[in-house]
């Protein structure tokens, strides 16, 4: 089996729906080797900016560690940009993580919190201005897929995530487990980061 | 604005979690048009295949009506298969609604409720001959990334959902709506129906 690895999912009101279960979908297809945990500040329930609800199974105030921290977008970025403790938190666990992830405008959370000081990262690329402007110690990238940048991997709008997600499968368990799951979810992989029409079209 | 189209997606334990939530982010990237309810025999709390919970909005025991239903796939279908209850719930609100939907394995509770009787329709790629051991009354269509017959929409595995979700919206609302759809979720959409090279890799 080998060593299962955690995720923590950092969940917060406005989440966008895909940006988070696409991605959960390639990790949940390999249940011995990832552990999903939907996280946020508080127990209780989160709601999507699309409506639909989800339950969290750990609050951020519990001392756990993750793997994988995974930050989802959607317009409750918009709100957590000015939340300090969700900042803070991320900043100090991403030094311990072995790797931090981003979908959509996620990144702008992780460039808020210092996470991408002198990393290479990218963003959904409808809110590409907003989200440059939360640190200008990022070198982002404005066409991308999706981003690698050591142990950090960021993606593009709510779609890209399932790219990411399973360019990081291919990264710890190799490129024939991610082409496995991509069939099993009868997704048709981007396998290329630099694929990138939105960057044009939303510029 | 228009009319809004009210979405009654009915989940069980072990959904499967994108086969729910990649045609949610498409309906629910037009909020003025859809409105999401979640549904369940019972209200309180649903846990997909991959572990994550959504919260039910309406149990299928109120006497609610729905323009479009909406059935996932995933493992819980093989439970599900033999709920009466929710047999019967899906075999009288096929008949009142104006869009009946599936994903992925869902189209075996459709096709056991009768609902599929004399109709084309298709399914997961992986789980093709247990889903069409469920009814012989049913035209499965073994290579289709969804298949429109009247105004039952059905869909191969998990990710098909989203392209046969942005096909209902363009039949709904038109191409131009469904088109931006894809361009805000940065989702390379795939337009024909008859593309399905999963069908052959699974067969």
């Amino acid at each position: 089996m080998g060593v299962q690895k955690t995720i923590g999912v950092v969940l917060f009101d406005g989440f966008e729906l895909l940006d988070v279960f696409g991605p959960l979908e390639m990790f949940g297809l390999l249940p011995e080797k990832f552990d999903i945990n939907l996280l946020a500040e508080n127990e209780g329930v989160v709601k999507s900016a699309q409506g639909p609800k989800s339950v969290i199974d750990y609050s951020l105030k519990e001392s756990r560690e993750y793997d994988i921290l995974f930050v989802p977008g959607g317009m409750g970025v918009r709100t957590e940009i000015n939340n300090q403790f969700l900042l803070g938190w991320l900043s100090e666990r991403a030094q311990t993580s072995e790797f931090v992830t981003s979908v959509c405008t996620g990144s702008a959370l992780l460039a808020k919190a210092g996470v991408l000081d002198g990393r290479r990262a990218t963003t959904n690329k409808r809110a590409f201005n907003w989200v440059v402007s939360q640190s200008d110690k990022v070198d982002w990238i404005r066409e991308a897929r999706w981003v690698e940048d050591g142990n950090i991997f960021t993606s593009s709008g709510v779609s890209a995530g399932m790219d990411m997600s399973l360019a990081l499968i291919s990264r710890i368990l190799g490129e024939d487990v991610s082409e496995q799951v991509a069939i099993w979810a009868e997704y048709d992989w981007h396998r290329n980061p630099n694929w990138d029409p939105f960057a044009k079209l939303q510029s």
